[in-house]
């Protein structure tokens, strides 16, 4: 397997930083103190669950700290917000990490992240006895990572027999009643949970649940509400590193959690997870190389989230109006040449990218600039990639706006965003599956808007057929007797994709459609009506019929056979050669016009 | 003009606070107490300068606090961050806005957002005189809101008369050697600072200033060097909001300031700016319309930047093999044999959105995963909306280390992102203006590595040409003496788009290219070699030529022209229909070769 530049890149990243030596392993376990102070991994794990190790990825270390946001997810769920934050605030304290830190005036713990929050929160966490609480928390933090998860009973019992101050901390916060019972069971709950044994990938797969919207990205499982997300990578972000969170935020821009096993955890949100491990620690008690390691890459890979170089691309990637793109809709002339005079007045975008708010504001506002000379919208949505809530109900709202004004906005290729829409308030008819089914939708509206008399349709002689243009009477006469008169209902099919073909159809009466099915139903290619040919191509190169024709109202058509061309050039070559210039013209038409919308769409 | 339905939402907003009573103006400044308690405005200012605008959006009042993140950011410009951040830190303080909050170690100030750090800051500001720092501020502020701002000269009096808490916090800075001199010219630059005159708009501005990198969006001029950019915007995230910092970052997920003036600026880096102005404060000194209004923009606009449910949307939008799309290169038939064995061994990959280190990964992986069996690689960025310094470097990295493999990795359509890439180590022979060129040249590698001999290419018979296939010879003789003998030296242009034509072209020697001028150079429309003809459209629809031929190699054509055409329909009516079927044949396959390409586009 060759070795990703990705890998590479955190090799030479690992070995810059091995060399460091500043930082002592933590002291105030005893069994903490007997970690390597050369143990040290680096794991990056993507949203959709790829994981990059270096180093000791796979040592077991304890989760310490990192324990606290976690499980703070736990309390958020199982008690919603409300509940949660009366007993404990989201303020960074501004002390250090065994601070007692409660408000002043309520007793309240500062923040979730601090010991005297964490208890609290694990005072939160269901569960009647120590066993059954600490047993939810596994089964949760086991979500996280994506495989079941163990105690360290060893680390559990030094950190019990030493936690006297995490004992005081207990009894205080049941003296302000932010504990309701004897804080022991809570404690021991404590202890455990920062005894969760991990490695450095788990941990990294526990920050891509947290990018990934709460879902572990490999399993698939759910590990904590969406809704709580956010909240959870709030308060890392303010309080997720010590007394050192501001320095840590002014320098990698992530929410974060360290904890004094050596471990830190960064999150991108939607995006990726760092997980570092190194034990020596430095005064605030988080790892010295993984704080230098996360610092590296934030800058190295730009993942700093207040880095504003890069702003917003162009959200309207292409737009046009009707004098550049029509529908294949073919109109009689008279309907044409009013369009070719109201065409400016319909207007299409292609968009592009995240609608987010700050991209739809702007489509909205060149739409609502446009009000004024333009009746008809199209945003083709083919290239967007993302709809946040209020980009739809903007565009609804603009929609609304505009029908205020009598004008019309439709979407175009909505795909997967179609849902999003409608639920926003956009009416089902405001859809199309392409640009040429909107573009005729715009076009008809001009039309009815501005001609509300309707246009006759006739049968079409024959030699008012394109095909048979220049003929002479008597040509057309010889043709009349050679052309087999056929007739189809409403919605017949005529051709069909893939069959044998020996047969040129011009339509005297009547339409049809030329289409193709597609995901999304069916994509028209052409549109005919009286006077026009189709099935040439076919007919010439012997191929299989290319698409499907079926007729859009009741159609007659004159049938050329094979037979009956091949008898033209010994009876009558010059009715023969008139007619493949024909042919020839009409084809040299249809690689005009496909060339046309292939530029447009480059 | 036309009401936007983002204007129409924040005045539903605005009205929807309005009735809000609670909070009290601020009263520890005589001046501030005059200020009207329903003065209540409302602004957006996106990254582009747009500014929507509700309700008092043009009153003036004072900056006060939200002058000290901008000064900050001066303090850097001016001194480098290493010798701000000796005297000043950037760790939340836990306490009110009006602590003291030193270092206990150091005597530092906390943070540049509370008043000793802020006074500190205004110590750095260069000026001999406080005359001259005030100078230096107001340009700088006056920069970030794209007009001349000026000081409220009754406010900076009554915040002098009345400043001796914060002159008590000058006096401890000169004590810790912090401010080096008499703090009294410091102190009255701060209380001047403090006292700049803005409005709601105008602060809406110098958010959009941050939010596009520290350029006035209307102006066009720098307030801020764009490196110090993100270290104002991150001690705004984890101090901006006195001691409610984070309860804010976990409402709103937005870097923010305050000041008792009752204004607050919050930005969405890269995106806009949100500025609200109500005096009534809350008891953390925070505006309490500003911040409901901020909580709910955040909440309805989806701008907390913690907000994982936006998450990477694929980054290939498109990936094709060779089996599926060819370069226009026509080739001898054993050489097009030969590619059809092997074309599965070059992959194109049409990459959209922008490339930052989590998507660029994901290219990166489907690269190296595929190594083992493709040895050419197109990436198409056409769609890209975006390049980060890493994804550049890693598109660098990935092509070296497939090198060494002696894979070929080639850029197509890299437009304005070309000189990234460049810098980044991607040589210039990597660069392709289409798809079309790329493929052709993976074509060459993928032969001349597989089929290092060299085929034949020689001149091409009468009969042999696709024109007059199924001719006899006959036929054939009475053509050879009709059609003319014409030679073009290599790079000669045959035919000008545009120019009028009545001439078709059969190559029987040499090759050609068949162009259209774009903004990056040409684009190849179709490669010709001996046997085929060009020129049939404009000869048979008697158009203006539609693109430009150019000749590849010493050139010699037999050209028809449209007289002896004619000639041909009264004289050999037979060798004319067959010559227009092959001309029809042609066509037929240009239609085919177009729509396939526009299908794969779309």
């Amino acid at each position: 397997m060759p070795v990703s530049p990705i890998q590479t890149y955190l090799e030479q990243l690992h070995a810059r930083h091995a060399k460091e030596a500043a930082g002592r392993v933590a002291d105030y376990i005893p069994e903490l103190k007997l970690a390597d102070p050369n143990w040290f991994g680096i794991c990056i794990a993507t949203h959709d669950g790829h994981v990059y190790e270096v180093g000791d990825a796979r040592q077991p270390f304890t989760m310490q700290s990192i324990s606290k946001p976690l499980a703070y997810g736990m309390a958020l769920e199982q008690h919603g917000e409300p509940a949660v934050r009366k007993r404990i605030g989201v303020e960074p304290s501004g002390d250090a990490f065994n601070a007692i830190s409660l408000h002043p005036q309520t007793g309240t713990p500062l923040n979730p992240l601090i010991n005297a929050g964490a208890i609290a929160t694990c005072g939160l966490v269901r569960g009647r006895t120590a066993d059954e609480k600490i047993a939810g928390i596994l089964d949760t933090f086991s979500r996280y990572a994506g495989r079941p998860l163990q105690i360290d009973e060893r680390i559990y019992h030094s950190e019990s027999e030493t936690g006297h101050r995490n004992r005081a901390i207990g009894w205080m916060l049941r003296n302000f009643g932010v504990l309701e019972d004897d804080p022991t069971p809570t404690l021991e709950t404590y202890f455990r949970q920062c005894s969760i044994q991990v490695t450095c990938r788990d941990l990294a797969l526990m920050g891509a649940t947290l990018a990934n919207g709460g879902v572990n990205p490999v399993t698939g499982v759910r590990a904590i509400p969406q809704a709580y997300v956010t909240n959870v990578l709030s308060v890392m972000a303010t309080c997720g590193m010590y007394d050192a969170s501001g320095e840590w935020l002014y320098r990698t821009g992530l929410p974060a959690k360290s904890g004094v096993g050596g471990g830190i955890l960064a999150v991108q949100p939607g995006r990726l997870a760092i997980a570092v491990f190194s034990p020596p620690l430095d005064p605030q008690g988080n790892s010295v190389r993984g704080v230098a390691v996360c610092q590296d890459l934030s800058t190295e890979l730009s993942l700093h989230l207040f880095d504003a170089s890069q702003r917003g691309t162009p959200v309207v990637r292409m737009f046009t109006t009707r004098r550049n793109v029509t529908s294949k809709q073919r109109r009689p002339a008279a309907a044409m040449e009013r369009l070719k005079g109201i065409g400016r007045r319909l207007r299409l975008y292609h968009l592009q990218g995240a609608l987010v708010f700050a991209s739809i504001e702007q489509v909205v506002r060149r739409l609502m600039d446009r009000s004024t000379d333009t009746e008809f919208f199209i945003l083709n949505l083919r290239l967007v990639q993302g709809i946040s809530p209020s980009a739809a109900w903007l565009i609804a709202g603009t929609r609304a706006k505009l029908a205020e004004m009598g004008r019309s906005l439709v979407i175009s290729e909505a795909g997967i965003w179609w849902q999003a829409l409608v639920d926003a308030g956009v009416p089902r008819e405001a859809f199309f599956s392409d640009d040429d089914f909107a573009l005729e939708h715009g076009e008809n509206f001009l039309l009815e808007r501005h001609y509300p008399e309707p246009h006759a349709t006739d049968r079409v002689a024959l030699g008012d057929c394109a095909l048979f243009a220049g003929m002479a009477d008597a040509e057309l006469a010889v043709l009349d007797a050679l052309l087999v008169r056929q007739t189809y209902a409403r919605g017949q099919s005529i051709i069909t994709a893939g069959h044998a073909s020996d047969e040129l159809f011009v339509i005297t009466a009547g339409s049809a459609m030329v289409s193709i099915p597609t995901q999304d139903g069916v994509a028209r290619l052409d549109a005919l009506t009286g006077g026009m040919s189709f099935g040439e191509i076919a007919f010439l190169d012997r191929s299989p019929r290319s698409a499907n024709v079926t007729a859009l109202s009741p159609l007659e058509c004159r049938v050329l056979t094979r037979a009956a061309f091949a008898q033209l050039g010994s009876d009558a070559p010059q009715i023969k050669i008139r007619l493949l210039e024909n042919i020839a013209l009409g084809l040299t038409r249809s690689v005009r016009q496909v060339s046309r919308e292939l530029a447009a769409l480059k």
